[in-house]
């Protein structure tokens, strides 16, 4: 059986076969974007998960929207407007799945910030979208991109994630957000604001999302994969309440919802009064070992790599600026022959697109002292 | 932000507002395929659910395939040879849609089973499939209409339920299973064997799937939502190594994986030395409804209402027969109107296709007082 035409541009992904080797023992990985597993907080969720049993409706066929108390919760705690709704996802990856779905027709124009989430690159490819980039700065999207390109060609959405890219770490400043939703409602262009590390902020003050200042011409995607836990797959996705219906009948299709059991455990997680304590536990932790990396870096590698500094989020962009024409994957490949998992800029642009030479490098998932040893193996291996 | 074509031709679900009001308060419902939950085997499942808390690493990412210890009870149970491969799913739901993502380019002709499969239907739908339909028997397909379009047309795969059809309750003769399995062999059609009920029989004798006799022809879809419970939503695919590889790929970009914590209570159900006896309980209690459902409908309605007797499964398909210009919808309003939800033949055919006046009768979720009562109700609406 011949495969359709939209997975035959699917490339075979080098990042599955990274995060495949890097679990190989002897191997530090800072290639993933895992949370640290001993970190979740399953003592919290031990009451809930141990009343599942008592509870036979969590265990019959639920709501495509979404278990009916996690959607009053979040209702309240997104502050949602009688024209928006939201819905449960299974994952956030879902909810960008269901967006591509719903919305693009082969060859639609839709914009992504280059670097992008090699996650988004997947499903907008399976949409045969025609993808535009915009270039990144350090406070965000480079806006004259972004109006120029908003000005040449019918765009039916910009994906964005302001809180702390991905790969990038890039957090957009506050006037670079109120000017996308400003240009995003001139042109009426849809922002899918993807925000899982919203919450991992470590270090200065959060900003309001983008969305809040167009939030009739937005879509929000949020993750508990980052501040509860991954293995339970739930995402939500909010906004203009027509849009959301026009999900929610994908989603029926797609898998007619997402487990309830798991929506319920959640729900207890989000209102348990301990919660809150937890999120700053983590947020320490994870600090602390972004400062530990960003020092290591700083001590031993060349002055060409530069670590752009980051405020939260699970990732450094070390970009090996002198070295552009370096080739990047043979240095993730050398780097784990020689014992660290990262990941290569290539895989988080479009083929053949201008690429920056990077590594990724995740600082949630492995120790502080792991982290250091893993700056002395990518010494050896990174040009000089 | 303008719908997708594909999504533009996708009609609201009647049966959507049906199961809606069959939840109201003094709705005896016959409408939706839900199990009973009093039958939910959760003292079976309560361990593995208690032990979850102490098992950070079922929380972490999982793998997109599945939890490798559930691939491989899968393996043995099914013995899935050196060619096949398992996908662990969302429910069988996403099993189908992943089948259609994958393989379907709008316009690609497949063939059903009319009436059909409401989920498959929007699903193939949605994947803008040309999607023709052959007849049923009471032992199954008309195999002539089978080999006709075979011989006519290029098709992709035929869609079949051949274990307790959803709606008709028709189960395949071994002989029809041969011919089918005989027929995608020699026009190279791939059968996709969705079989969620085969567990439910409760008379007569299992029958070999019809995919043990193409293996290499075939896509096999199970579900645990009859068997264990819809909540948790975990489905399986499994086939042709390289087709699942196509899947694999999908589903990543789809929702990454299935959550792993319900993986793991499944599995442990599964392997628990009291899960033969649930089933064997279950087979008895809904064999008993289905045995005073159709005394009811026997006793009760009028002469030219036929009831097709079935071993199996969780529904009657209740033909009236000299009413064939009946408005079958009217007929299903009228009885939600006095008290009973049942749902309507048309929902299960595409629009304008020649359509049997009939109704689906549930008998796994009401009790057999509530089943009595129902058929009072629905005699006093059908008409005479």
């Amino acid at each position: 059986m011949k495969l359709a035409h939209s997975l035959q541009n699917i490339q075979p992904s080098y990042i599955r076969e990274i995060l495949r080797a890097a679990s190989a023992p002897g191997v530090i990985s800072l290639a993933g974007g895992l949370p640290d597993s001993t970190q979740f907080p399953l003592s919290l969720m031990k009451p809930s998960l141990q009343a599942l049993a008592e509870q036979p409706s969590l265990f019959q066929y639920g709501n495509t929207q979404g278990f009916e108390p996690l959607l009053d919760y979040f209702g309240n705690a997104y502050q949602l407007t009688n024209q928006q709704k939201a819905l449960v996802c299974t994952g956030s990856q879902q909810a960008l799945d269901l967006i591509a779905r719903a919305f693009i027709n082969p060859g639609d124009a839709i914009i992504m910030e280059a670097p992008s989430y090699l996650g988004a690159l997947q499903v907008f490819g399976l949409a045969q979208a025609n993808i535009l980039s915009v270039g990144q700065n350090k406070d965000g999207p480079d806006l004259n991109q972004l109006e120029t390109l908003f000005v040449q060609q019918d765009i039916k959405m910009f994906y964005g994630v302001p809180d702390f890219h991905n790969p990038t770490g890039v957090c957009w400043s506050l006037w670079v957000r109120k000017e996308v939703a400003r240009l995003c409602q001139q042109y009426n262009v849809t922002l899918v604001e993807d925000i899982p590390y919203r919450e991992l902020r470590f270090a200065g003050t959060a900003l309001p999302i983008a969305s809040s200042f167009c939030p009739e011409h937005a879509l929000v995607l949020r993750s508990y994969s980052k501040i509860a836990t991954p293995g339970i797959r739930i995402g939500l996705v909010y906004g203009n309440q027509e849009w959301i219906d026009a999900l929610i009948k994908v989603k029926q299709g797609s898998d007619l919802h997402t487990s309830v059991p798991m929506q319920a455990v959640l729900l207890h997680l989000l209102q348990h009064n301990e919660f809150n304590l937890h999120l700053q536990n983590l947020r320490v932790l994870y600090g602390r070992r972004y400062q530990k990396l960003m020092e290591q870096l700083k001590l031993k590698l060349p002055a060409q790599c530069t670590a752009n500094p980051v405020d939260g989020g699970m990732f450094i962009w070390l970009t090996l600026t002198e070295l552009a024409d370096c080739d990047i994957l043979a240095v993730a490949q050398a780097a784990l022959k020689n014992g660290v998992a990262v990941v290569p800029s290539c895989v988080f642009y479009q083929p053949k697109e201008k690429q920056v030479s990077a590594l990724r490098l995740n600082f949630t998932h492995a120790r502080e002292e792991e982290l250091v040893l893993a700056v002395d193996r990518l010494k050896a291996v990174v040009p000089h």
